[in-house]
């Protein structure tokens, strides 16, 4: 088992000291720099060691068949899997004739370290090699925040004993393998060896390579150029199909050193000619050149300063935590800044887990995160989703439903889940985007995104839900046979999250219809239309439980046989390893927040004593066998005054990617968990709700925590909220005066000066609910460090 | 669209003159032969043409790996497909050097005749070949229903001008292709060239050829010996790896005749040496020599004789039906006669569809036509599935569940299905084996298999359902999550059927241990699990519609949105092609009877009134896209009086495979469904009803049917039923009396004394149940012969 927290803490970045074989796929994914178009993880520049070398390109995949014991109607035919872009980020260095390898010879000392505020990975190792010549090598890696097709490397060695004959090779690699991301042969197959070469250019100090994948048929070119300094004796470029390399050499005296800047350039596309595509890329990389190593990072640290002057979390009280939470919202922005037009993915672009798709989890968990601190990031995500509304429709129509049917899982926008009782019929990932699109709506005032973006989104989801349910003779309308958030239910009526949201989804349709009727209009809406979605709007069913006085996950749900917790031990965690589907559906029982998730997204909809009820109910059930569940469950705690509870899950899902909590960040990093662990700082100890009942802040403070402030972006303005003792502080930035609710009373706060209010005291919450045996966050910790 | 019939009609064969390309592998299904051990399809004697060769041999199997677009806990990871064994019924002829090949020269007459009661497969050819040569061949042949490891073929060939030299050369062809059963290349790798050559032994007049298969290490051995009369000029015998061939030559004057009689032994197994098989293969051979093609013939029709003694219906008034009654009856023999201690496939042994998998329709349909007719063979299968024990009892403990879990779809034993919400989960399989089980002890009074066999199923299948389920608040126990027969339903709570199946489950299980108290201890059962089987099934739920007054095929059932049936067109059935499985489950459909067949099985359990107004209900959704449904819908239309309906889908079950009403008898025919025609003579026209309240007939006559008699095995003695008129005239042939009930009232049968009892007038059934738009009998047959 590993140990918990081998990171430094620092409250601006994350360091590892040291190097251990076994965490090395840990340290990739961890110190990843993305800007949501390129992702690098955080492989050393020599290459080897390596688990996964992992440079990807948001948006490049490769197709691959699509295998079925038994085929069904409707069953996608191709899936979609990333693949690794050519590979720019290497740079070999050779000692004296030996190649410089950490595992060999003395490793001195060796650091790598994350920077929040100047967007960078640097490296500084110190080593002698089997001979006996002792190097330093710094590096620093970044990933233009400004540039979107720009990833720079500053690489200097220095001789510490010396004479030294010091070769740098610098590398383009295409053809890298990608892990065995699937258990099919079929599969992996065309996974293996993607690109066909296209073309090469060299010059004395760089190279492009342009690949095509084989199915996909998308075109990649990738560029790099060199800026040496220090003394030089020769410079020269070669490249092969797969692979290009720039050999600079000298000789060092003791101390003397060696710069290496390495420019590299990034294009994809499915529709440019290679030539167009070679023609970008090398502009991208003058550009670069121009601006040179100093230029890049300064700018990149304009980009963050903007970011986390609006953005910052301030948590007083819990260094650690401190750290976990800055880490969070810096990978959070980083797999969405610069994403134009492309998805965010479930592992952003940090890892192959998932083979690269975006699911739910980026509306639900990052999307609101985005919309508050970048919402330019959020716009483009969403604008991503209404550029795929061709296939949505037409996956729609084969399912027989009108509308659009957006898809479980993918890259392209096409459906590429395996398993329709958690893909396809998971149709809340429509009302989830929808929801998406009102909250950033209301949150920016941008009503030509309404317009142009929005609205259609909104009335071809609309449109699924009223063709997907039926209004029953009472009157009611039912959405049957569908599967909601919980992974451990399936093909349920009437799942409270999906109708609730399916609600705001009508709702909200109707409102942007309205508001932009001429629009509206164009895309065939009618007034009856809209009547009809406002009347489905108020018939969906809400299944409650009125022996036991609780709202249902879905229709039944509280009838169903409980899960026997007491006969499951903690080796049977994850239990979807080890347990059929089958048992798990039918039941109590849950992977991850459902009904909870609802308390908090659709908070309007329950009374607070409605909420603490069915939190303390569910609790009971909840397993956290998903990511997505400790964040959910953390703001839910909160709000109903279950504070050392609300702590106890954010400190988890604020270390499940950092204490790899799960045993699998190797694969990547889990960006909705750690947009989750904003909301829960924000919404959970900050008390944030948005929603048709506009913006409201209940913040309490918790042990260990001595101070909270964190910030929005609103309406175009900056609105920071700080909490101290028994006081909060609101300050706006700018611009008209902005009505919010401090503990459901009414305040106007105006720009400039900060409007501070007394927290009231905190009511009794009650008894603390319980979880299912082994399952609170103590044990689930205490079995983790073991 | 092919037309209805292409056979001739006579009371005891069916015959087909001419040839037609297109019909090719309909004929080749629809001609097969099989003993339950051997099966050969009615192909060509020459080779060509042929759509699919079909050999096969029951049990003999490959395995191949099964693909998952998604991994799932439980999944099986290998999958059985029946391959081809080695053919031996290939006999090529040379007319003057010239290929005898129906589609060239002139094809003066052709015609096959499949014997029922001879048990042949006779073929009458005259051809003049493109030279001018006109020769006559006649062959029969036969697989011995005596001598389960023999097949014969009694050839000859007269020269009608002449004189011709003629050229026998008698085959045993390995190695001949599968039909593509599976779209996946993965799994169809491994079944293209399934085995690897073990050995070869030639003599003058015959061959020996042993394989076994690559993957499944299945040793198999198939022999030819050759009786040639008429003037034979030469015999020799070649063999290769993958052929033997045997040629005999000969020069005919017009008139003459040889006569070629080709034995063929075959052996398998996975745990015989090759050596052992090889002299097996030979002894087999050997014996069939000793006894010659009329010994064989002999033998052949004796036997036959023998089993329509007991097991003919006659039907008067409707001379297709009673071929069709007949043709199923043979093939329902055929498949299991001599298959010994191994399944009855879903397609018998008649062709490659489903793989060569069994199914619960083995024990639900199969077995009670020949727990009545044949009972011998009914507990060889039985016995089969006794065996697999083992495995079923591991697959139950990998679903931690107690006893067994039979397998959905099998060869072996193992659980072959690859989609468990139609497969794992249709847990039913338990019951209808058990079942099965308990019919066939009261049918045949048998108590030694009943300790010996049926007992250790009632219990490790008792024991499932009483892990399965659970016991609710109100004393009530439920099955929740599971699928019921009908496949346009899946994961539905308190399925009726399973319900009832396992209630008897749970009661013939106590039973039996109660008689066989030892064994049963031996078992482990201890008094307190015998009644708690027994309070179980008495608690057991049955969900029932107040409102509507139906009872609920599931619980919630009648609730469900109605599928839209007059939106749905003829060309979207079956609509499983057309329709995502997740909308037909959410909606009130049904591919098959379901609640309707347990109206049949667990008929005392509803009343005369309850039953009428289920049947009506659900006749109202069900679009019969299973081959499964026509007869159980006969038999319960014919309950409840509505007698024309009754012969309607009669008509249907009687025709699915020679009127090939569902385009897919290419593929093999469907053996449960022609059991389904015995039960909907003898159960639904006969009126005859078993179950624990004993024996019972209700028979009634409808036009145009004028007479109906049919017989049963029962306790050792035979009952003939001889319906005609008002009158009911009951046989019983020897032994002790046997109590029935007739129309309710109890009559004791004597033997010898025909007992003839008057049939009351019918009372009025009530209006015609209505179909779906487009599904009523006469709709489909029509849209069938467009």
């Amino acid at each position: 088992m590993p140990e918990i927290s081998p990171f430094d803490v620092s409250p601006w970045g994350i360091g590892w000291s040291g190097w251990e074989p076994s965490r090395q796929a840990r340290r990739e994914s961890v110190f990843s720099l993305s800007n949501g178009h390129i992702g690098w993880r955080g492989t050393l520049d020599e290459g080897d060691p390596c688990e996964t070398p992992g440079a990807y390109l948001n948006g490049l995949f490769e197709h691959h068949p699509m295998p079925y014991a038994e085929d069904g109607y409707g069953y996608p035919e191709h899936g979609e899997t990333v693949v690794n872009a050519p590979d720019g980020k290497i740079i070999r260095l050779l000692v004296d004739d030996e190649p410089f390898d950490i595992r060999e010879g003395r490793l001195e000392s060796h650091e790598q370290q994350l920077d929040f505020r100047a967007g960078t990975l640097r490296r500084d190792v110190r080593w002698t090699s089997p001979s006996g010549a002792t190097v330093r090598v710094e590096s620093v890696r970044l990933v233009s925040l400004t540039h979107r097709a720009i990833a720079a490397i500053d690489y200097r060695v220095t001789a510490l004993s010396g004479p030294i004959d010091i070769t740098v090779l610098s590398e383009i690699v295409a053809d890298e393998p990608l892990p065995d991301v699937h258990p099919d042969e079929r599969v992996m197959e065309p996974l293996r060896h993607p690109y066909e070469p296209i073309d090469r250019v060299v010059t004395k100090t760089g190279a492009t390579l342009v690949h095509r994948t084989k199915r996909s048929r998308i075109g990649v070119a990738v560029a790099m150029e060199h800026a040496i300094s220090g003394a030089a004796s020769s410079v020269e470029t070669e490249a092969w199909e797969d692979e290009a390399r720039t050999t600079v050499t000298t000789r060092l005296a003791a101390g003397d050193s060696i710069r290496v800047v390495k420019f590299v350039g990034h294009e994809w596309s499915d529709d440019l000619t290679d030539a167009a595509l070679r023609d970008r890329v090398e502009a991208a990389v003058a550009t670069a050149v121009r601006l040179g190593w100093e230029g890049m990072a300064r700018e990149q640290r304009a980009y963050l300063d903007d970011f986390w002057d609006a953005a910052d979390v301030e948590l007083e009280g819990d260094t650690q935590l401190q750290q976990a939470v800055r880490f969070a919202l810096f990978q959070v922005l980083q797999s969405a800044a610069r994403a134009d037009l492309r998805s965010i993915p479930g592992k952003g672009l940090t890892g192959p887990g998932y083979e690269g798709h975006t699911f739910w989890d980026a509306e639900t968990f990052v999307l609101p995160v985005l919309t508050y601190t970048a919402p330019e990031a959020a716009a483009h995500a969403l604008r991503w989703r209404h550029s795929t509304l061709d296939t949505a429709r037409e996956r729609a129509q084969q399912l027989h439903l009108d509308g659009a049917a957006f898809p479980w899982r993918t890259i392209s926008g096409r459906e590429c889940s395996g398993y329709w009782p958690a893909g396809t019929v998971a149709f809340h990932i429509n009302a989830d985007i929808a929801a998406a699109v009102t909250r950033h709506v209301r949150a920016t005032g941008d009503e030509e995104f309404e317009r142009d973006v929005g609205l259609e989104i909104l009335v071809e989801t609309a449109r699924l839900w009223v063709s997907l349910g039926y209004v029953d003779a009472g009157g009611v309308f039912h959405i049957d046979g569908i599967t909601g958030p919980d992974e451990y239910s399936a093909l349920v009526d009437d799942n409270t999250f999906t109708n609730l949201a399916a609600q705001r989804n009508l709702r909200g349709a109707a409102d942007a219809a309205r508001r932009h009727n001429a629009r509206a209009r164009e895309l065939g809406v009618r007034d009856d239309e809209i009547g009809r979605w406002e009347i489905i709007a108020d018939a969906i069913a809400l299944p409650y439980d009125e022996e036991r006085r609780v709202h249902q996950q879905a229709a039944g749900y509280t009838d169903l046989e409980r899960w026997d917790f007491e006969a499951t031990s903690p080796e049977q965690y994850p239990l979807q390893n080890h347990f059929p589907y089958f048992d798990l559906y039918r039941k109590q029982v849950l992977k991850q927040a459902d009904l909870v998730l609802a308390l908090q997204l659709f908070h309007e909809a329950f009374t607070t004593e409605e909420t603490a009820r069915a939190f303390a109910y569910y609790e009971e059930l909840t397993v956290r066998d998903s990511s997505l569940s400790a964040s959910t469950q953390s703001v839910v705690a909160a709000w109903v005054g279950q504070s050392e509870l609300a702590i106890e899950y954010l400190t988890e899902a604020a270390t499940i990617d950092l204490d790899d909590l799960r045993d699998d960040v190797d694969d990547g990093l889990h960006i909705a968990a750690l947009g989750g662990v904003w909301t829960a700082v924000v919404s959970g100890l900050g008390g944030m709700k948005d929603g048709p009942n506009g913006l409201e802040f209940c913040p309490r403070l918790t042990a260990p925590i001595t101070r909270l402030a964190f910030g929005i972006r609103i309406g175009g303005r900056m609105l920071r909220v700080d909490v101290s003792g028994d006081t909060a502080s609101y300050t706006l930035s700018e611009g008209a005066p902005l009505p919010i609710r401090h503990f459901g009373a009414a305040v106007e706060l105006r720009a400039g000066k900060p409007t501070r209010l007394p927290i009231p005291p905190a009511p009794d919450p009650g008894p603390r609910p319980s979880q299912p045996k082994g399952r609170s966050p103590q044990e689930v910790r205490a079995a983790k460090g073991d």
